[in-house]
């Protein structure tokens, strides 16, 4: 089975914290309820985020009712992560949630020295809260076994530092099926000193990339290769 | 030179009827001279939209003056497109925007069993509209030195059945490098008669994706292949 599809799947998905005792959070009731419009004994589908899930039916008072016995999905053998840099004014929504869907592992909101974006704590607070309720609603959407790893503000030079890491630049390398993990600038470009931090640089193509598309496409190329999408590739 | 790439531009790009008489657009001027606040003798690039494009300055009265020669740059040698399925209360807007940012030759909006739109002939006229101000706005964006073609609305059993086309679909073969143009379906699926119309199925990977994010990564992968990024894998 290749990872993350849910083979035999039918109906929505919920993440609910155990798989042999399912009660379904309040606002992820409300959606399948009035939403969805689902009703007692109708299925659906229900993982722990962590690769485990199994098929349910819809109970009384919120919980659900176990179908099919749980199923273990294997995590990808090299975990893929794409990191972006937050920008004033930007909306990171669009990429939290194509990311998501996308299958990537990890995502990095990074904090690069153009981001300029200077929040306060309670700012950030609030920001986490909401991008993890985009991975979650994505994950949900997109029926995924693991809930990807949600990392942010990041110092970059510290990120794009790490051996496995390659930040995405115009002149840079081809991407190759090593690669597992890229990074991307904010639309004022890197500074000299992130650029110098770069343990490694891939070109993600020749078009001018808006911040957001050059994260989506990075993530799509990423999880490309370990599904064998790229793998009958010249 | 690589396709796309206005080596040695700097400044915005903006496109013209001809690079030899440059008049710039009432739309384009406006946007030049108020969000991007330039001045005459400002550097920025001018294309026709089809393949050939010159440095040049801001003039008065919405003229450029040339600073280079006009260079022209090869197309694709195998030009690749995206067809996606309108499908009603959804927004189209965000998958034209992004295919053209990442260098799509033609984008197609498909008309299918399931899109479930019945639009008349001013909605369709206005929308049309709309997709090719947001393709040239996008382009400006991307500078690209080629406008995309886009086709709307093609009924979806006629491009489908196309024998360079492939329909998206789990459980469709691998992509390879002779794949040039991907369709992907509305999120009801598509229907028998499409089904059994399409001369090929190609699987955009393990995830369910949102429609738009699925034409997204088609676009993304398409365009990797012209560009020798997935010429090294494995």
């Amino acid at each position: 089975m290749t990872p993350e599809r849910l083979a035999g799947s039918a109906g929505p998905h919920v993440f609910v914290e155990s798989l042999d005792d399912m009660v379904v959070a309040d606002e992820d009731l409300s959606h399948l309820t009035k939403s969805l419009r689902m009703r007692v004994g109708n299925p659906l589908t229900a993982s722990d985020g962590n690769g485990s899930w199994r098929r349910a039916a819809l109970a009384e008072s919120g919980t659900l009712e176990p179908v099919g016995d749980v199923v273990f999905v294997d995590p990808r053998e090299r975990p893929v992560s794409v990191a972006f840099s937050l920008v004033k004014g930007q909306k990171p929504e669009l990429a939290i949630q194509k990311l998501t869907e996308l299958g990537v592992d990890r995502i990095v909101v990074l904090s690069a020295e153009r981001s300029v974006v200077k929040w306060d704590d309670a700012k950030v607070r609030s920001a986490k809260d909401r991008w993890r309720r985009i991975v979650r609603e994505a994950s949900m959407q997109s029926h995924r076994a693991y809930l990807p790893e949600l990392d942010a503000l990041t110092p970059a030079v510290e990120w794009i530092s790490r051996s496995d890491v390659a930040i995405a630049q115009f002149g840079g390398r081809h991407l190759g099926a090593r690669d597992t993990s890229i990074a991307v600038g904010p639309e004022g470009g890197w500074s000299a000193s992130e650029l110098a931090a770069a343990s490694q640089a891939v070109s993600l193509g020749d078009t001018v990339l808006r911040a957001e598309t050059a994260a989506i496409a990075a993530g799509t190329l990423l999880t490309a290769v370990g599904t064998g999408r790229r793998s009958d590739v010249r």
